[in-house]
Formats: C-alpha cells, structure tokens, sequence
C-alpha cells in the first residue's frame, strides 16, 4: 500500500512534465468496471478498481482531478494525489463536461493506441461516449491520442521501481538455485513447476503471469517451445531443460529464463553442440547488452543478438530479443525486435534511460532440446546494466 | 482446466446459436497481449492469456476459427472447440483478411458497447486496427455491436455455470458463520477482515475482487459506506457491523453482504429501530424476488425494493438493486436498476432465464449503522430462485 501511495504521487507529478514536454493539455484516462477491462494505466493514478465511469485529468498546468462514482471517491481522495475528487450519483457526464469547459485545453490526450498495447486501455465503447460527450460541448475535435504521456509514464522507471523489479529478481534467481537441485531424470515437467510454485506460495507471491504458463518448464526436442503449460514429460539424461519464470513483489514483475542439461552415465560436461549453443546465446546477450544506449533504436539491438545467432547456423528466433518489464512481464511501448507487422512501431522508439528490457534469445539444438536465457537490464544514461545476475554456465543437473 | 475445456465448447457452440438468433452472420473477438487489458469475451474462447493479435472468429454457419501468434497455437487447438487454428510468425493481417474473405459475412459483429462494460472489450487502438484491415478488403462498413452475442453468452448460465457459482456461494456462507464467532467489541475491521482472507488462504481461493476491499467491512455510523478498506476502527456494543465478500471458485464468483449487530450490556435483541431496518431490508429482498421473472425489466424489480425502503421513512439507496454475478463479481449487461444516466440502458433489458442476479438493498440507521444484505438469486423459467441461504435474522454479536 505504500509504494502504491508513493507511486501515484510521483507518476502524477511525472505525467505534468511529460505533457509539458510533448506540447499536450491535458491527459485524461476514462475507465469503468476497471477489474472487467481496466485501463494499464489505472495502476499509476489510483490505489484499486474503480466501479462507475472514472475520469482522471492531468493537466500541463498541473492540476489534478479525479471524477468517480461516489463510492469510489474516498479511496482516490486517500491518495493525496488531486486538487480535487468528484464523487457523483447518477452520471459522469455533467461535472466532467463542466470541468473541461473551464479547463478548455486545446489538445486533449486519450489512452488508446494502434502500435502500443500498453498506451491501448480506452475500449471503443467508451471513447464513443467520451466523443459523445465532448461533441456536446463543442471539444471532439481536440481528442488526440496519449501514446506518448503513457510510454514515457511506463518507462521512465523511478528508484522506487526498479527496487521492486530487483526484489522480484531476487527471488526468482533464489527459487532458480532452488529447483536446480530438485531436477533429476525421471521428474516431470510439472513436478518441476509444481516445487517452484510451492516455493512461491512460500513466500506468499504471485507469479509475474498467469500460473498456468508461469513457470512454463520445457524439456527434450519435443516440446511446444514456448507458451505452453507444464506436461507430463520427464527429464531425461542428454536433453535440455530450459525454464521461463517470474515474480510479481509491490506490483513489479521479473521475467526470466534459465537453461539446463541433464548429464549421461560417464559425461562430466554437455557434448560440444550444446555448448556451443549455449556460448552463442551468452555470446549475443553480452554483445545486445554493449549495443544498448539511450538514443539507439531497438531493432538495431535485435539485430545484433540476431545476427550472432543466424551466423553461427541456426534458424532465428521467431519473436523480438526482448521487452520491457513492468507492473506487466510484458511492458512498455519500445521493443527489441525485428520490422514484423506485429511489432508495429515499437522496434523504431529510442531507448531512454530508466527502461528495463528483458534479453531472451533462443536457438534449438537438434535431439537435445531448445537453449534460451533471459536476461533483465536496466537502461542508464551512457549504457546498459545487468538487473540479474547473467547466466554464464550451463546448469549441469547429474 | 477441466471446467475451461467444456466451458469453452460449451460457449462456443451457444454462440452459435445466439448468432442465428440475432440475425448476425459472424463474431470475432480481437485481442492482444490480454494480460494487459484482455476482453472479458476471452475467457469462454481461450484456456489463458494470449500475446500477439489473437482473432477468434464463430459463424451462424458454425464454423469456428482461431488465428494466434505462433506460440499460442497449440494451447488453443488443446481446447478441441475450434475446426482449425492458425499460428503466424510476422502479423495477423494476411491470414485474417483471407478468412474473412472467403466467409464473406454481411454483419461482422464485434465486442464494443457504449453502455455495457461486459460487452466493451475491443479497444479503440484494436478497433482501428481491424478497421484499417476490413477497409482494405472492402468489409468495413459491416461491422456491427455485439452486444446480444456477449451478453446471451455471459447472461444464460449453463448448469456448470451455475453450479460453480453455487460451490462459491457455499464457501462463502461458511467464512461467514466463522467469523460470527471472530467479531467481538474491540477487534477492528481490518482484525476482522484478515480473519475472513485467512479462512480463504487455508482453502486456496482467491476473493471474487480486489482484496483491498474484499471482504469489506464496516462498523458504526461514521464509516465509509461501501468500495472503502477494512480500518482501525474498533467494533462497539449498540453498533451494526455489515460486510461485503466473494470468493472465487473454478472462475465463477459469489458476492454477498451480511448484517451483525452487537449486544449492549442488558441487550437480548437489537433496539426496535435497527430490527425496523433489518426487517424492511428482508422484505425489500423478498418482494423483489417475487416479482422476478423472464421478461420483466430490471427496472421494475429495483422500484419494488426501492419503495419498500423509501415508504418505510429511509433515504433512497445511492446504486442499483442488484446486479449479475458470473465470471466477474459484476458480470452481464441486464441490471435490476433505476434509470439513471450511469446504467444507460442496463435497467431497461429483460430478465432471463439463467441469469444470476444479486439482491441488495441498503439503509441507513442513524446512530447505529448500515444495514445491508446481498442475497444472490438464479432467474428460472417461471420466476426466480435463491441461490443463497437468505438472511433472515440480525447476526447477534455478544
């Protein structure tokens, strides 16, 4: 409760610059029945769900005005973050109608999106109400989207955060050291998620994503590769087991993977394909994580990682080097990928500092399994750091 | 997941039948990175989150067809409910376009709504997205609301439905007979809240909301009224104490409210005016339910409790009579309501057979606290039923 307090006060303040410097009004984040479908940036201007029609209004002048159902409107008072809490009993409409009237501000930034799924939390429904509303009084024309306010919000990550992100990747690298020494042939895939749950519920967290793929556990060459649950499966000696995990503590998620190899009778290290599979995927973390610095493009530090890959011989990853983190495992507009449909835009925003990137790439080695690591780092002002500590040896298990 | 999996057939093939119904030629959920602001549609069409441009589409043909980024294929072609399930690398565009070619639909309906939540999941950046898409196959301008589709879907619960419901209906009566035993003068809400969450934690289930307000609880006059954190404030002899509290089991929710009062020294029953407001609260259930069934309009059922509470000499209730119970704690689109601007047209829909309704009235006893109860009713083919155990008695304390 009390980084929820802390944050709202500091991203409120946050968001007057942010307009200020992208030549905006106002910025305004309309939502209803938030547990149903919230808006991503709910999380950053109140401390739970809100229930009827809810407007929070920043503007570049630096006022702060929520506009609630009256039950919600104690809660949001509580914050400390307004000037001022409406809390009405019958509609929205008139009292945010009559506060944008006297605020007449020219260009008026709304949550929605093509490109940024994160900058995307307004529904069609209720930006037809919100138009609706502004046509009446003669403001439509001013709505323009708040892509930039909501990235930069995200992104620019305060000491508050990325303690939060460092806390959860603590304990995930802790319950990795864990799981490694109850790995063994014979055990399955969801044995192997089930201790690292148990270890989870320990400590009384949540998982970073939903349980079922969290931790997602994949062993030998015949697996789903990623996204999928936990099987039956057992590890075997000669394959790869390879795990995606991560924690949520105060709201902020770790996201991570770690490679295993599981020993035959008589070896003492992995055969030579695996490691050299291994080398590269370490190798084209390192050169991705010395390729980022504020002002360069994500594809570029795709395209290293991606390179190194393609150029040892294997295939390439089929998805982007990494994302960034957040009160989401997936986070943030700016992306490490490639010019895919799917990435949009996002490959081409510059890195800034305070951005923290997950750095996954993968290959598969034929008949032993996929490698993949997953790194965390945290854009600074001249480069890149590791959040984690970066996996450099295979996990041997045997 | 084995409920998921039926529930998914199950929904998927009742969509069909709605489709027909409502003269609609298809359906298509569109989403992405669901985690971050998912459709409240995709729970009845996927078994968990998906990440990239995600369609899901059924026809009144019935044909239903999946189209997912590459490493959600498998996981969606698992549930069985789907003919074929696309999985691409770069963007969703192409094979898109390509189905809804060759289907070639007149009305397209898809999830947006001005007046009901649960029908609103489509965001505006999503719905230019398939905008842009459909234009460029000439098929824009077919695109209709959902809303009868969502709704039905979500609104006329199938008995396994209705039997996880029941299942939550029953834990919660449970937590509240123990905690009958828990509340004494001295413990405060928060002491008497934490008591509620650990029963839940010894069951493994989680709240029906946001624990911050789950279960809520109030005691005294001066309190927050409703939606507000258990606080330090201490139960006291001659004072009403109500709670608000859901839990959820196999994704199906209960939500109910209780009413205690504590004895003063000497007391053998609560002082006449508390018993006055406790037994108009009772009856205000009774009626309303008794005059429940399909084809009445929520609002009708909302002015039998409403003139109850205002014909006994109380304040009118700030909020609806009751609204639908389901996957969400407030669920469905048809509300037993007044006609007020923030329910826009939720009062005015029919009551079906199937839908799960809440009843709860609230009142004011000054000096003395709140009374409410929430009771939750199932709507049958002639009338309605009640779901819980009503409360019929005040809960003596003492």
């Amino acid at each position: 409760m009390e980084i929820t307090q802390t944050l709202i006060k500091e991203k409120t303040e946050q968001a007057v610059k942010i307009l200020r410097e992208a030549g905006l009004d106002c910025w305004i984040t309309f939502t209803r029945e938030s547990e149903i479908c919230g808006d991503p940036s709910l999380v950053f201007l109140a401390p739970g769900h809100v229930t009827w029609h809810s407007a929070f209004i920043i503007s570049a002048g630096g006022q702060k005005r929520a506009i609630v159902g009256l039950y919600d409107k104690k809660a949001i008072e509580d914050t400390g973050a307004y000037d001022a809490v409406d809390g009405y009993v019958t509609g929205i409409k008139e009292p945010l109608q009559k506060f944008l009237q006297e605020l007449n501000p020219q260009k008026i930034a709304i949550n929605y999106s093509r490109t940024s799924e994160i900058c995307d939390g307004l529904t069609h429904g209720l930006y037809l109400t919100l138009h609706d509303f502004l046509q009446e009084t003669g403001l439509e024309n001013r709505l323009v989207p708040a892509e930039r306010v909501v990235s930069a919000l995200r992104e620019r990550k305060s000491p508050v955060e990325i303690e939060a992100i460092k806390r959860a990747i603590t304990i995930t690298e802790e319950i990795f050291d864990l799981v490694r020494g109850f790995i063994a042939p014979g055990r399955s895939e969801k044995e192997i998620a089930g201790f690292m749950l148990d270890e989870l519920r320990k400590r009384g967290l949540p998982t970073a994503w939903g349980q079922s793929t969290c931790p997602a556990v994949f062993t030998g060459p015949d697996t789903a590769q990623a996204h999928y649950s936990p099987t039956d499966r057992k590890a075997e000696p000669g394959h790869i087991l390879n795990m995606d995990f991560g924690v949520k503590v105060d709201g902020y998620c770790s996201d991570m993977q770690r490679t295993f190899y599981l020993l035959q009778p008589g070896e003492s290290q992995a055969p030579p394909e695996v490691r050299k599979g291994f080398e590269t995927i370490v190798m084209a973390i390192e050169e991705a994580r010395k390729a980022m610095k504020p002002g360069v493009q994500g594809v570029q530090i795709d395209a290293v990682a991606r390179k190194i890959i393609t150029g040892a011989g294997y295939q390439e990853f089929p998805h982007a080097l990494g994302h960034q983190v957040g009160r989401f495992a997936h986070d943030g507009t700016a992306l490490l990928g490639p010019a895919w449909e799917k990435y949009a835009d996002k490959p081409f925003h510059p890195l800034e500092p305070g951005m923290v990137f997950t750095l996954e790439p993968r290959l598969t080695v034929p008949g032993r399994g996929v490698v993949t690591i997953e790194e965390m780092v945290v854009v600074t002002e001249s480069g890149a750091e590791f959040l984690s500590h970066p996996q450099k040896e295979l996990l041997l298990i045997g």
